[in-house]
């Protein structure tokens, strides 16, 4: 069935098409809402992705109308879309946009949201389907959550009701556990989707595509080849305006817990029965139970803060100079640790995790460092330039592919040299690629729930960071990086001990 | 030790300096001499490669004295040198040229060969070693050879003497075991250097640091994971002014019997003892001994004629209309076959070879296709366009390595597409690719014989074409298509009975 008779089926892109529904927005005025929320609901409606019958809701302790509302969403899709501007696009969004100004405990304006959704559902058409965008800080979750409860607004009757939540999904297993009871209590399973945006990334949905739509990689992708993996989130910049919530969480919590735990899932679970979300879940979940954490802490993580150095050229201030950073603060503004799978296809392969601010420059990347070739039949020949051969998996930015592998270097009998093959996403395909957050919005209209993390894996997740959190806990100091450079030495000497480097990515 | 003290021994880049010698060529007047052998041997002086004892003496009917020869060389050297030009490098190289004027079978002429050579020897400090380069029909060898065994110029005395033979070897196994013969009577097996120049190609040589530097490759490189194997040698050009030459030999004499069955060897051979001579011999043989014919050769081979059509938007006339080919000529300007290797590494693993003049344009590439991914765990999903993985040696143009790969389109759900990875030979090194007739003197000076094939080698090939030219030779018909196209509709035939298609390189 062609779930859009004015699209052409024999297009095969994308022919998912949200049905009718409205979106009500928690924390409407931050940053992510402005920056990337509104943008990316813009460009699904530009690329005809959203439906006629839409309603975007804005609920906040603000004295706005609908059309001030309006004019404010307009101005941050305008900044920040990533398709043209379209006029005629934006009047028939603009059509489904209200506003509900209200404390998140005053129930009268529960009740005028209510309202609002019911008046939405009759003159826009939205079909009494309701997603509840919760990008708000942990603190206020029991709140909202018991508020929406309360207001009859999570019972499905003749539509859906989803809620989606932004990380941080709890700071451990605990806090956790008790956030996931929570929304539990209200929406059942299916209908919670947490946002982890990378796994919206198509670079990291290619990580999938690489393993197991092609015969070359598979063969090689497990103990018997590889030596290493390493997993790298570096990013340039400092805490900017997000001090207090940044000191309060720290480098693991914020990167390691989420991303990168699950860029690992997805870099080492076995093939899944097919691309649904359970099954993908499953596979995910299989990996994380069989991660183990090595024995001494001490050797084998790190963490650091960084001090004044530079960036982009410029000096730029230590963490504890941050402003409103505590200059005795403890927080880790760099992580790294290592990881070991107990099964049969990684038994004996490291994974190396590591993330930071203020580091080199901003990359992601997963890099799978094969062996060294076993025997080298080219004796009296020079192969001392020859390194392990790896796949680089990049996230961002330079999305794409390469391999570095050992090629003669010309004019010579036979020596030879690392050099590198490359595939680059955005040189292939015309196709530009959507943001992370227009994918994961459409799925969470579509109810769509592969690219989710599932409750399970946030708390597996926390069991597997939450020792390294308590060993970090009990020390009095934390070692220190120059801004600019690439961590502290205490994370090259934890490779070191293990006779590998890090790669300058 | 240090073979010059000269060069910085930290300097790994080849450390190898031919010694005091002189070089006699055979064939001086013709287009190989002139187009690539002087330039060749003007920019190894030109790299330091060459002694300051190095004498260079053309043998020919023609009446020039030193002083006019060495001004013809000038002339090729300047108009085909890959390097930058130096007129104190010419001079000091043309201090050692000499021209000797005569008939191959002018006993006196052979008398003031002799002579000279002893004079360079005693002047030059050329030190007794001579090269002699055969760059001259098949059918003055036995004069020529005979001459050179008479004369006394083989007997090694105090230096080395080498006989440099260029293709064709023979054009089939008997007139090749019988040029071998000849041969193999006056100079033994270890001073008989026979031109493949393709093996002096750096991306052919490449193919053996890729197969065996690495680790990625080796572990898929067998009938577990590949599909098929394509071999082809592609031109653009029609036969030039060679008709006498091309129509007595045909496409498969021409390039199967030796590029692309060396190409094959290279490719499919298991890892050698040592990068030396022996060693790689050794695997070649093996392979080439392996290699079995198609029952059918009706089915499994091809075999055309090209027709008017156009090159480089030109219109051009057909193979029977080039000047000097008869318009009945059953001489074929394109040749394909399947082989098949019976080793446990490649049995049910088919070879194709093909190679044609006028083709659509100018490559020469090593495919190794790859099964088909064994499952795809996306269902519902969309995978028509995915193809088969690939790995593509590029030998030339544009030499490098290509790999053929599935990536998820972006803004999709999970469809997948064929995409290319590159890496580009020149673009990844400074130095710049030599000539492969300069690798091949150089080894030819230094008695460095892994690059050349030897003549087990040469009859093993022949044994392997013989009876497609037997079974073609019984055939009054043949095969046509149009100039600028890809070859005849019997080559698709041929890979469509097996399920397969041609590469459009």
């Amino acid at each position: 069935m062609n779930p859009n008779p004015l699209r052409d089926p024999r297009d095969r892109r994308l022919p998912r098409i949200a049905g009718p529904c409205s979106v009500v927005m928690f924390g409407v005025t931050g940053d992510l809402a402005r920056k990337k929320l509104i943008p990316a609901i813009y460009d699904l409606a530009n690329r005809g992705l959203l439906p006629p019958g839409f309603g975007l809701v804005g609920f906040a302790r603000r004295d706005w109308g609908d059309g001030t509302f309006a004019t404010l969403l307009k101005k941050a899709a305008k900044a920040g879309a990533r398709t043209e501007w379209s006029e005629t696009v934006w009047k028939q969004l603009a059509a489904g946009i209200r506003f509900v100004p209200g404390q998140f405990d005053d129930d009268d304006a529960w009740e005028e949201l209510a309202k609002t959704l019911t008046k939405l559902d009759e003159r826009q058409g939205t079909g009494g389907n309701h997603a509840f965008y919760l990008s708000i800080p942990p603190g206020l979750f029991p709140t909202v959550v018991s508020k929406i409860d309360q207001h009859g607004l999570a019972k499905p009757g003749e539509g859906w009701r989803r809620v989606v939540v932004e990380k941080p999904f709890g700071h451990d297993l605990e806090s956790a556990k008790e956030l996931n009871h929570l929304i539990g209590n209200v929406f059942d399973a299916e209908s919670v989707f947490r946002i982890d945006h990378y796994l919206g990334k198509e670079t990291v949905q290619n990580i999938l595509a690489l393993r197991f739509a092609n015969q070359m990689f598979e063969p090689v992708w497990n103990a018997n080849y590889v030596d290493h993996v390493q997993i790298t989130m570096a990013e340039d910049i400092g805490i900017g305006s997000r001090a207090g919530y940044y000191d309060a969480i720290g480098a693991a919590r914020d990167v390691i817990q989420n991303h990168l735990l699950q860029l690992l899932a997805l870099v080492a679970m076995e093939e899944p029965v097919a691309f649904d979300a359970s099954s993908l879940r499953a596979e995910k979940q299989k990996v994380l139970r069989s991660v183990r954490l090595p024995d001494d802490l001490d050797k084998h993580t790190a963490r650091a803060q960084y001090v004044e150095g530079w960036a982009g050229g410029q000096p730029v201030v230590g963490y504890r100079g941050e402003e409103g950073i505590d200059d005795s603060s403890l927080t880790e503004t760099y992580a790294a640790l290592r990881l070991d799978i107990h099964t049969r296809r990684w038994a004996g392969v490291p994974f190396y995790l590591r993330t930071g601010k203020r580091l080199g420059r901003r990359v992601t990347e997963v890099a799978v460092v094969f062996k060294k070739a076993p025997h080298l039949p080219f004796e009296n020949i020079d192969v001392t330039e020859l390194g392990h051969n790896a796949l680089v998996m990049r996230i961002q930015p330079d999305e794409g592919v390469t391999m570095r592998f050992g090629a003669k270097v010309p004019g010579t009998t036979m020596e030879i040299r690392d050099v590198n093959m490359d595939f680059v996403y955005g040189g292939s395909f015309v196709e530009s690629s959507p943001e992370a957050y227009e994918r994961l919005i459409l799925d969470v209209l579509l109810g769509d729930p592969p690219l989710f993390p599932q409750h399970r894996e946030v708390e597996l997740s926390w069991e597997i960071l939450d020792p390294v959190m308590d060993h970090w806990a009990r020390k009095r100091t934390i070692d220190t990086y120059e801004a600019g450079t690439w961590g502290p030495k205490s994370a090259d000497d934890m490779l070191a001990r293990d006779g590998r480097v890090w790669r300058r990515p």
